[in-house]
C-alpha cells in the first residue's frame, strides 16, 4: 500500500509515481484544507465532496481498468465556476479530470495523479437554439435524450451517435451515422464557440426530420459470410443510396442476442439497416439495397416502419453489449475498437474471429461496417488476472492487425490509458512528438487530465 | 527603396522589416551562393530559379495585394526533395512559402520576409487509389480536373468545391457543397496520412456517381427579394431535401452576368440549383423545391439535365467573377468573404448592399447561401489608391457586421495577410494567444510562411 499523505501542505503533484489502488481501502484526500476550502468557495458548499465512496465512483468507468480516485469531486454549475476551479488548480499544480456520466471505455475519468474531478452533470442547460440555422449551444451536461426532448416541438432532431454515445459531455467520436454526418450541436459550455461563432461555413448543418424526412424504415438481413455482408455494404455505398444506418453483428453476437432477448434470428453474419426519407424514397432505398443483398446471397429482408416494430427489430442490436455480457453472468467486457479501410474489413474480422476462437475467451463482434469500424467484446472474469491478460494480448494483436492494413487502434472509444502505446505505434515517433508539443503548448503544467492519451 | 543586400553571407531573417515593393525594379536574391547551391542540389539544377521575373510571378495571387517576391523558387519533385529543402531552410532560418497555382485571394503566396518559394506543381502524381474504400492519396500538385480524369473509369468522382477551389494544393476550404460533404481525397504528399492511415472511422466517404447517382438536374429561379431567396434555401434544408448545390446571385451580379454572357435573366435576386440522384429522385427533389420557391413568390424554374444545357444554364454563375470585372475594363476585384448564421443572412446582405450603394464602387454579390457564406466583389481600379482605400473600408465594415451577428470574416478565402486583425477581433485575445502558442509549437523558428494568419 502506498498512501501519499500530504495533508496540511499544499498539494504537490506525485510526478511519475502511480498509486496502487486497494479496493475498499479508503485513500484520504491529499489536498490541503485551504485548497479544499478555496474549491468549496468556487463551486459552493453543496457542490463539493471529499468522501471516498464518491471519489471512488468518479474514478471508474465501464471498462475493466482499475479505478483511480481523485482527491476531490466538484459539481460546478456555471462556466464561471469551472473557470475559478481551473485557476485554483493551475496556481497549485493540481490535476483536473472532467466527468460526464462515467460510461467511457478507456479509463478517461481515472485520476492516476489525483487532483480535482469536475462532474459536469449540473451544467445541463440548453443555452441558445436557432432552428433556422440548425444549431444549438448546450452546456456539457446535456444528454442526447434531454436535448431531443427540448427539440421535440421544433421539428429538429439530434441524431444518435454510435451505440456508445450516451452523453455529449464525453466528446464521443459518435454521430458517425452514414447519413446524418453533421452535428447540430457543439458541446460548448460557453455562449459562443471559439471558432467564428455560429456561422455555418466552418461548421455544418443537421438534417431535420420534417417534411421529406418523416419516414423511418428498419430492416434486418443475414448473410452466408462476413465477406457477403461487407460486400453488400460497399455496393450500397457505391450506389450512392443515402442509407441512414448499417450495423453488422457476427454469428457469435447474434447467438448471444437470441439468447438474451428470446429472439430467433439466424445465427449468421447479419446487417441491421435503417432508411430515412419520404415514404416513397424510403421504399426505393430499401428495394435497391434488398436487390444488392440478394446478389450477395443475403436472406429476405425483415422490415418494419412502425416505431414499436422497428424498436423490436433493432432490439438485438441495441442490447448487444448486455447480451454479450449475459453469456457469462458476473463477467465484464473488454471492448476493442479498431477501424480499417472497408476493403480490408472482411479479412481483419475473419482473422480476429480465428484468433479469438483459439483463446479461452468468447468475443462477439459488432461493427459500424460502413466506417470499417468494429468492436469485439471480450468477455472476462474481472477477478481472473489470466483472463484479463489474455484479453489484453488478443486486443493488442487485433489493434496491430488494424495498423498493418492502414487502420487505427480506435474508431470511437479513444485512447485513454490503455491504448497510449498503440497510439504511439500508429502515429510514429515524429507525429507523436508533434502531438506532445501541442499538448505542452495548451497545458504547460500538464494538469489537464494528465497521463491520458499523451503521457508527458 | 529598401533593398537588403546580404549576398555572400548566410541568410538572416529580416525581422519585422517589411520590404517595399517597387514594380519593375528587380530585387536581387538575398540568399548566399552556398545556400542556393545547397537548394539546387536538393531539388536538381532544372528545378530552381533566382530570376526576378519568376520570383515576382510567384509572389502574387489574384488579389489586389502587392506582390512580395521570395529570393528563390524551387520545384521539388518528391516528398524527399521537400524534406531536404525544409532541412536547409530550418538550419539557416530561411522562410518557406508553398505555391499551388497562385489563385488565392488573400496573398498567401507573398514573401514579406523573403525566403524560398516551393512551387508544388511538379508533384502531380495520384499515389494510391482504393475505389472500394472511396479514398485516394494524391500529391499536392494534383488538380481537381486531373484527378477526375484519372478517376473517370472508376465510377468515382471528386466533387467541385466552391467556385474558388481550383487546385487541391491550396488547401482551400471548398468542397462545401451541401450534399457531397466529405472528401474522397486527402491532399497528402506522402503515402499515408498522419492520422491513423486510411481507416474511415476518423474520416469519411464520398458518394460515387454510379447507379443511383447518375442524373444531374440544374435549375434557376429568381425572387422578389433577398429574403425570399434565403427563405427558400432555409425551407429546402429544413425539409431534408438532399440538394447538391444552391448558389445565390444578387441583382447587380445578375445584371453583370447578363451583359457579360449575352443572357436575359431577370435582374433580381436569383438561386442557381443542382440536384443529383436517380432520374426519379432528381425529379422529386426539383418538384419539392419548386413548390417551396413558389411559396416564396419565386419564378418558375428554368431547368436542364442535358450536360450542354446545364452548362449553359449555370454559365452565369460560373462566369460571375469575370462578369463582375468586365463591368469596368482594366479593373481588379477585391473579394470579400464573410459567413453568418443563415437566419441573419438576409439582413447582412441587405445592409451590405446599402453600404456599397452609398460608396463610389460597384459590388455585385454571390453567395453559397446554404452555408450563410457570401462574397461581394468590390470592383476597383488597381492604380487608384482612393478606390483601394474605399474597398478596404467597405470590407472592414462588412466583416465587422458579420462578427456582430456571430459570423466569421472568412468562409473560404482564409486570412492571409489582409485579415489578420479581423481574425484577432473574431477570436478574442485569449484564443488568439492559444493559436499563437500552437503556431510556435509547430514552427518554433517562425519560418513556415511567416507573417500570414498569425504574425509572431
Amino acid at each position: 500500500m502506498n498512501f501519499l499523505r500530504l495533508v496540511g501542505a499544499l498539494y504537490r503533484p506525485t510526478g511519475v509515481i502511480s498509486r496502487t489502488y486497494c479496493p475498499g481501502a479508503p485513500e484520504p484526500c491529499r489536498l490541503s484544507d485551504s485548497l479544499v476550502e478555496a474549491l468549496s468557495t468556487a463551486v459552493g458548499l453543496k457542490n463539493i465532496s471529499t468522501s471516498y465512496a464518491v471519489r471512488e465512483q468518479h474514478g471508474k468507468d465501464e471498462s475493466y481498468h482499475e479505478p483511480q480516485p481523485a482527491d476531490v469531486v466538484v459539481w460546478p454549475e456555471s462556466t464561471n465556476a469551472v473557470s475559478k476551479v481551473a485557476t485554483i488548480c493551475y496556481d497549485n499544480n493540481v490535476p483536473m479530470i472532467p466527468f460526464g456520466t462515467g460510461t467511457g471505455l478507456e479509463s478517461g475519468v481515472s485520476a492516476p495523479r489525483g487532483g480535482v474531478c469536475l462532474n459536469l452533470t449540473k451544467m445541463d442547460q440548453v443555452l441558445d437554439l436557432h432552428p433556422e440555422d440548425f444549431d444549438v449551444s448546450v452546456q456539457p451536461g446535456v444528454t442526447r435524450n434531454a436535448l431531443n426532448s427540448y427539440l421535440r416541438d421544433t421539428g429538429l432532431w439530434f441524431p444518435v451517435g454510435r451505440s456508445g454515445c450516451r452523453r455529449l459531455a464525453m466528446r464521443h467520436g459518435g454521430d458517425q451515422r452514414i447519413r446524418h454526418q453533421r452535428r447540430a450541436v457543439r458541446d460548448n459550455a460557453g455562449e459562443r464557440d471559439e471558432h467564428g461563432g455560429r456561422a455555418a461555413g466552418r461548421n455544418d448543418h443537421q438534417h431535420s426530420r420534417q417534411g421529406q424526412e418523416d419516414k423511418i424504415m428498419a430492416a434486418v438481413c443475414s448473410f452466408p459470410s462476413v465477406q457477403a455482408a461487407v460486400d453488400t455494404t460497399v455496393m450500397t455505398m457505391q450506389s450512392g443510396i443515402p442509407i441512414a444506418r448499417i450495423e453488422f453483428l457476427d454469428d457469435v453476437m447474434m447467438d448471444a442476442c437470441n439468447k438474451f432477448g428470446g429472439l430467433d434470428y439466424p445465427v449468421a453474419p447479419t446487417l441491421f439497416l435503417e432508411f430515412h426519407g419520404s415514404e416513397k424514397n424510403v421504399a426505393d432505398q430499401a428495394e435497391a439495397v434488398a436487390e444488392i443483398a440478394q446478389m450477395n446471397e443475403g436472406s429476405d429482408f425483415q422490415m418494419a416502419s412502425d416505431p414499436a416494430q422497428r424498436k423490436k427489430l433493432w432490439s438485438a442490436r441495441h442490447n448487444a453489449w448486455y447480451a454479450g455480457l449475459a453469456l457469462k453472468p458476473g463477467s465484464k467486457g473488454c471492448a476493442t475498437d479498431v477501424c480499417v479501410p472497408i476493403s480490408r474489413l472482411p479479412e481483419v474480422i475473419v482473422e480476429t474471429k480465428e484468433d479469438i476462437s483459439k483463446s479461452s475467451l468468447i468475443g462477439p463482434i459488432v461493427g459500424h461496417v460502413g466506417d470499417g469500424n468494429f468492436h469485439s467484446l471480450l468477455i472476462i472474469d474481472p477477478d481472473d488476472p489470466a483472463q484479463i491478460e489474455e484479453a489484453h494480448v488478443l486486443h493488442e494483436r487485433m489493434a496491430r492487425r488494424a495498423l498493418a492494413v492502414g487502420g487505427t487502434c480506435t474508431g470511437e472509444h479513444g485512447i485513454g490509458l490503455g491504448k497510449r502505446h498503440l497510439l504511439r505505434e500508429e502515429m510514429g515517433e515524429g507525429t507523436f512528438n508533434v502531438m506532445k508539443a501541442l499538448k505542452h503548448a495548451l497545458d504547460p503544467k500538464n494538469i489537464m487530465n494528465p497521463e491520458k492519451v499523451i503521457p508527458v
